[in-house]
């Protein structure tokens, strides 16, 4: 017999025949996990019976605080000031997170937004602002501590010592076909949010082709279970659930996504990316305390722009520096004249990882100025010809794979027309 | 990109998501997994799909073809007679190969039956046999066929270059929580059976506390399982539904299994495991194209009996060696007068085992003398304070977690009273 609490067989035989585990047997599986008294495929088999088997809220919430516990847990509370943190599930020219973090922090409200990089479709905000000459993601603790004191907000890299359990959990996710269990999505990112230390949290669950929620029942739970979690660990969280059907503002890449989050920072930029933005910025005020602030005026009178400036000086980079231009470029024309009804996310997002935007294995390099730049969104009337999009990259030979992911990616329908497309679903609270 | 022709993630994702295979995903799966591309925590999610999303027949039967494919297949055709094999799926006093295989080759069928050794509570046929002084388990591919020729019932262990990829299956899905999946239970059994080269088969699927299917519709899908993947590789196969809920005979252990065998071998023995004997005889020479045979004579006139003597000798048995006999012995008494309705299997094959007669780990030995004896079976009118069972071992610190494993094993209730069973339940074919 081992000295072991629990045996790996029985606990996978009680999520397999329905049954629900203990915070004990929660407890124990999560830190036997991580020491590696559970092996990798054990592990496997447990994660296949929850996601075909479910689990109970309570087991939910129990899960992600033993993930939490496996690690540090930091602590903002000598701050002086409130903190309040965004997380995007993740979607197609999604650079919300580069505006909103300095426009909130204008209003005294301290923004700790540990990032991470793009694997796959969607992009990441750490390898979007690297298109920054001279910014630097990894900050130590004091330094994080320090810029959220001087700056008020902080875009970095998350530490290795936050939520250990859920690295190793989501490396054997990845390869083991149970990334899509709810619960275990659920958990992986509320662990590490709630393990920042972050005394509010807005959450952007997005529904769509691009997401990696497809249909909105399933993006609803999602959130639903998000935010009990937070409630559970007693952060104040609230989800906006919105489309990610079509790209957001008009780039999908790294150095031109940066370009236009700073129009957005000037008070100009698309539309769709101004009005997330202000949503997700009044969230966050409003959780923190400040109902009554006005993100609008200070994303116009330069305010937001001025700790931007500050936040980016304050990790290495030259906010006035020139952004990296990649050096090859093709053009996509309307195939006919009416009304661009259709643009599909997961099209765009994979042409602009084609074109070198994003990496298929975490040991690849991104290019810098490479992605998808488009002249039109669903809505905008085109004629025949005219360009829609423009593609980018340094290395040519990726045009034609990111031509193919295009291909069925346009929907132009008689004048007219009118897409439906409504940028925020709902909110779950 | 690897040179894989598929994906072990999408090949997950099929049956995560109720699909269905193809033969050439099937195929591609496990030889994957054989060759080591497949990873041991992607097979154990791939499992636990199959356990709680279940497979087509098709799905089954070619799962089954590939791992028969993943080793060599024997080949009896050059014998010059019908080959005829018995599988049971395990339970306690569970010897009925013993005499079963010199019975039937009386009739000139021969009886390639491939064993193994016994892990938990059900015993090994191979450890039984190993309590004759002399007799080896191991036969080399031509041993096997002289001995198959010359005295027509073979009972060995079967080679490791048989269905590879099921021995490393089986070791995954025992600690994983996997191994109660009917699709996975019945390729592994008929995997091995088919690629043993009989050319009929005889299971013997049991019911009850005492067996692994514990309820009788799990039984029976299984039995109706494995007959259509024998007809589907060209197998006569049939099966019979036998109950376990209190074990065979009135031994269960090694040495006294052996000696139990040979009183039936003799004519005489208890009656259950007499008629099973029988059934199971009749089954195996009907479908061997004897169906006039008549094994009851054979029994009792002692041609079975001097088979026996062969096929112990020839594996180098002395078969009038005296048998070990256990150091120390305890004796449980009857609780009270009356009929005894019940002696639960399950109990006395943990009792058995915690006395030394099966092993906890591959690695463990068996003591060969170790092992419950019965004075009396269901239906038997007792009297309190009357010997009920003979507990046997040569560690006598066994004792009391033997006991412990029977503290529930008996039900004595008033005269009159009379216990439900019926031997064997159905036959399927």
């Amino acid at each position: 017999m081992s000295a072991e609490k629990f045996d790996a067989v029985d606990i996978i035989g009680i999520k397999r025949d329905r049954g629900t585990l203990t915070p004990d047997q929660i407890d124990w599986t999560i830190d036997a996990y991580t020491r590696g008294a559970i092996a990798d495929e054990q592990m496997a088999a447990l994660n296949m019976a929850i996601l075909l088997n479910g689990m109970s809220r309570e087991e939910i919430s129990r899960w992600t605080l033993a993930m939490i516990n496996s690690g540090e847990r930091m602590d903002f509370s000598g701050l002086g000031k409130p903190t309040s943190d965004k997380h995007s599930t993740g979607g197609v020219g999604d650079k919300i997170t580069l505006p909103l973090a300095p426009l909130v922090a204008v209003f005294g409200v301290a923004v700790p937004q540990l990032s991470g990089r793009g694997l796959g479709h969607t992009g990441g905000t750490l390898d979007k602002l690297e298109a920054i000459p001279g910014w630097q993601a990894a900050l130590t603790n004091d330094a994080l501590m320090a810029q959220l004191r001087d700056v008020g907000a902080v875009i970095c890299a998350a530490g290795a010592g936050l939520a250990p359990a859920d690295k190793k959990l989501y490396s054997l996710r990845d390869v083991t076909g149970t990334v899509e269990a709810i619960p275990l999505i659920a958990s992986s990112i509320m662990s590490k949010k709630i393990a920042e230390g972050t005394g509010s949290l807005v959450l952007d669950v997005k529904v769509g082709s691009g997401a990696f929620m497809k249909d909105e029942a399933r993006a609803r739970e999602l959130a639903e279970t998000m935010v009990a979690l937070g409630k559970d660990a007693g952060v104040n969280t609230v989800a906006l659930l919105t489309d990610m059907s079509t790209p957001l503002g008009l780039t999908a890449g790294n150095a031109i996504e940066v370009q236009e989050s700073v129009d957005v920072l000037a008070g100009g930029g698309p539309e769709d990316v101004v009005e997330l933005t202000l949503a997700l910025a009044r969230e966050m005020l409003t959780a923190a305390g400040q109902p009554d602030a006005d993100p609008e005026a200070a994303l116009k009178d330069g305010r937001a722009m001025d700790v931007w400036r500050r936040m980016i000086s304050a990790q290495g980079g030259d906010p006035d520096a020139a952004l990296p231009v990649a050096r090859e470029s093709e053009t996509i024309y309307a195939p006919a004249d009416g009304v661009l009804v259709e643009l599909d996310a997961l099209s765009v997002g994979v042409a602009a990882w084609r074109l070198g935007a994003g990496r298929a294995r975490k040991e690849d390099a991104v290019q810098a100025g490479a992605g998808v730049v488009m002249h039109a969104k669903p809505g905008a009337t085109v004629r025949a010809g005219e360009p829609l999009m423009t593609l980018l990259t340094d290395t040519p030979e990726k045009f034609d794979r990111a031509r193919e992911a295009l291909a069925d990616a346009v929907v132009v329908a008689p004048e007219g027309s009118r897409p439906a497309r409504k940028l925020i679903i709902d909110r779950i609270s």
